[in-house]
Order: structure tokens, then C-alpha cells, then sequence
């Protein structure tokens, strides 16, 4: 992909993805917010622009935003991710699928409760197959973080993945959103991360934390 | 529990295991190393006293170690962890089990490989019952960096208890030998430190890291 490739950002009218996309115009990606309703999507573009003082962001609904991107940006609730995902497999063919999926399950959600097979993104990447290939990363970045512009994000963004140039694709566009990321193995790998997401929630509230995040050391 | 209540490491005799008892020694705790060989167990007390400059270190079979401590702490091969714990059950009860497995399947170490339920820490807790308080902690921290007492160890400690008193025990514990350390949820949790462990061993590898850690932030 080149810095012109768009990126659609599916479920990008909500927090995550919203905070997502804003850092990704905001750093001079084009930007296709992606949802069930393409006016609501058009209007969450339309914030965006108007935050960043560009016109980088556009929107469509979900199957279009695919359709026209190099890389697609998964961020909807666990409850959804699977449905979404497979409804939109013809778009993402031959793509890279950047999934932001945690598995909460509400009302638990500070303690871990694994998905069956351990995690959500490994499962979505075996049920779609070879022909996407499927990146797990940004699970734990506070959505509150990434929606301030001003407030640089004090969390790492963990890659997992079996393709270590799809890995490369969401490293560097994590990168570009000013995050320090790494390739962090596998995507069954994603199943530390997802879960770290309860432990840090367990965390936030134990300690009146707004939003706590993880770094590596040592590298 | 007080300054003076004897701590048990079981599998002290090994790397990781020896960091831990060495820092507890030199912070100042009365510490008995237990081990299959009492022999092997003692000296490897006697290397951490003379390390230490004091005589806080005791060596013994693992049975006479649980049975003279206060809190017990496991640090033996995944393989081990359940006979090993199973076998000291008499000498638990109504203890403190702070147990640092983490289920590493050799050869892919730096691979995600869940255990059944998913956290060998939590499958321990069940097995064992509420008579023993198990805590699932310091499964992230370096032996190399834990056993060079000049080397500040950059990690952090989560400690996943059911039972919150248990958790402060391993949380004052971990502060005691200089790491920062959170009380991260129930003891399923441990399924996410556990993992995160693989995790930090891939990193390790791609980015030719001694030993990666990982810090909490906005806490």
C-alpha cells in the first residue's frame, strides 16, 4: 500500500473507530468511515474533516467502504465482529483486515472470559481464509486517548499476525498515528492482548484509572 | 503476615526461582528455599546469603519448606505445577500460594498456547479449593534482570487473585524487592499475564530484545 491507499474504517462511527480514523486523517490518510447507515457514517466524516481542517475523510456504507479500500479497519462490538466480518469476505479478498475486536462480555467485562479457540481475531482469520489476511491490533488504546489530538497516547500497539507484511501494514499505520507498535508474533498471539484488555479495565477501576494502557520495556 | 513470617520458594533452586528468593533476601525477608534435592535446596540458600551479606536463607525439601512458611511462592516448570502443588496441599491450607507458572509448551514458546480453561494459575485455584488463596504473579519479570540486584527490573508485577487481602500480600511482596506492582482482577485474569508472556517472547526474538518486560500506564 502507498499513503494514498484508503483505509475504511468499519464501525467507524463509534468511539474506537472513530478515534481511529480521526488520527489517521489527521496524519494525512484518506479515510472511508464505514457503517450500517452511510449518512451516519458521512456525518462522522464530515466531524472528522472538520477537526482536522482537511477534507481526508469520506463516507459509505460498510460493503462500499471495503470495497474501495486497500485496507480495512475492523472496530465493531464483539457481538458483531463475526456477522460484519463475513458479510463483507468478497471485499476483503486479497486485503489486509486490521481487526480491533476485544471479546467482552458484558457485565464481566474486568474479568477475562476467553472466546472459544482463546481469541476472537485467530477465529475470524481461520473462518475467512487465506485470502485476507488478518492483522489483531490497537485492542487496548483508550478510544478517550485517541479522540484528543493534544494528548499523545501512552499505550503500545501489539501486531499480531501470520503474515509479517500484513503485520508491517498496521505497525507502520500505528506508527504514522504517532503510537509506538510492534510486530508481536502470531495471530493466536492475539489472545494475550484481547485478554489484557479485561485486566486493564479490572485495573481502571480498582485504581480510578480514565484509561490505563501497556508498554513493552526492553526492547 | 509480618516482615518475619518465613517465605517458601518452591523451585528456588532454578533461575527464575532464585531471582525472586535472592531479591526477597536482600529486601530483607526470611526466605526458605524448597526443592526436591534439600541439599541442592541449601546450597542455593548458602549462594544467596553469601551474595547478600546476611543470613536470611534456609534450604529444605519442599514439603518442609511449605510447611515452615507463611506464603508459599511456586516457580517450577509448567510440567511440574500441578503434581508439585498438588503434593503440598496439607502444608497450603490456609495459606497463601502465590504461584509465577506460566504454561509455556515447548517448542513454540513464543506462540500463544492456552491450557485448558485457559490460565494454569486459575486450573490450580480450582483444584486446590478455597482452602488455600492461590495468586497468580511475577510471570513477566526477567530471572536475568530479577538475580542482577544492581539492575533496576523494568516490569511490572500483576498479581490476579480471588481472595483482595491475598493480592496485597503479593503486591506489598513485589514492592518490597523494588518492583511496582497492581492487584489486575480475579485469578482469571492470570490468563492474560500468563499469555503475555509467550507474547513478550516473540518480541524478544524479532527485535533481539534480552528480556522484554511490560509497565501499566495512566495509573
Amino acid at each position: 500500500m502507498t499513503e494514498q491507499t484508503p483505509i475504511a474504517v468499519i464501525g467507524g462511527t463509534g468511539a474506537e473507530g472513530g478515534g481511529l480514523a480521526l488520527r489517521l486523517a489527521h496524519a494525512g490518510r484518506r479515510v472511508i468511515i464505514g457503517g450500517r447507515d452511510a449518512c451516519r457514517a458521512a456525518e462522522a466524516a464530515e466531524a472528522i474533516n472538520a477537526t482536522i481542517g482537511a477534507e481526508r475523510a469520506s463516507g459509505a456504507s460498510s460493503t462500499e467502504a471495503a470495497a474501495q479500500a486497500g485496507v480495512i479497519l475492523l472496530t465493531v462490538p464483539y457481538s458483531a465482529q463475526r456477522a460484519t466480518a463475513l458479510a463483507l469476505a468478497d471485499q476483503l479478498q486479497g486485503k489486509v483486515l486490521i481487526d480491533a475486536t476485544v471479546p467482552l462480555m458484558p457485565p464481566k467485562v474486568g474479568r477475562v472470559q476467553l472466546p472459544v479457540g482463546g481469541s476472537a481475531v485467530a477465529t475470524l482469520q481461520e473462518e475467512l481464509g487465506a485470502g485476507v489476511k488478518v492483522v489483531a491490533a490497537f485492542q487496548n488504546v483508550s478510544a478517550h486517548h485517541l479522540r484528543d489530538l493534544d494528548h499523545p497516547v501512552d499505550c503500545d500497539v501489539l501486531g499480531c499476525a501470520d503474515d509479517a507484511e500484513a503485520a508491517g501494514i498496521a505497525v507502520d499505520l500505528a506508527q504514522a498515528m504517532g503510537l509506538r507498535a510492534f510486530h508481536a508474533g502470531p495471530v493466536a498471539n492475539s489472545a494475550a492482548v484481547e485478554a489484557m484488555t479485561s485486566l486493564l479495565i479490572s485495573i481502571n477501576r480498582r485504581y480510578k484509572s480514565p484509561g490505563s494502557g501497556l508498554r513493552i520495556t526492553g526492547v
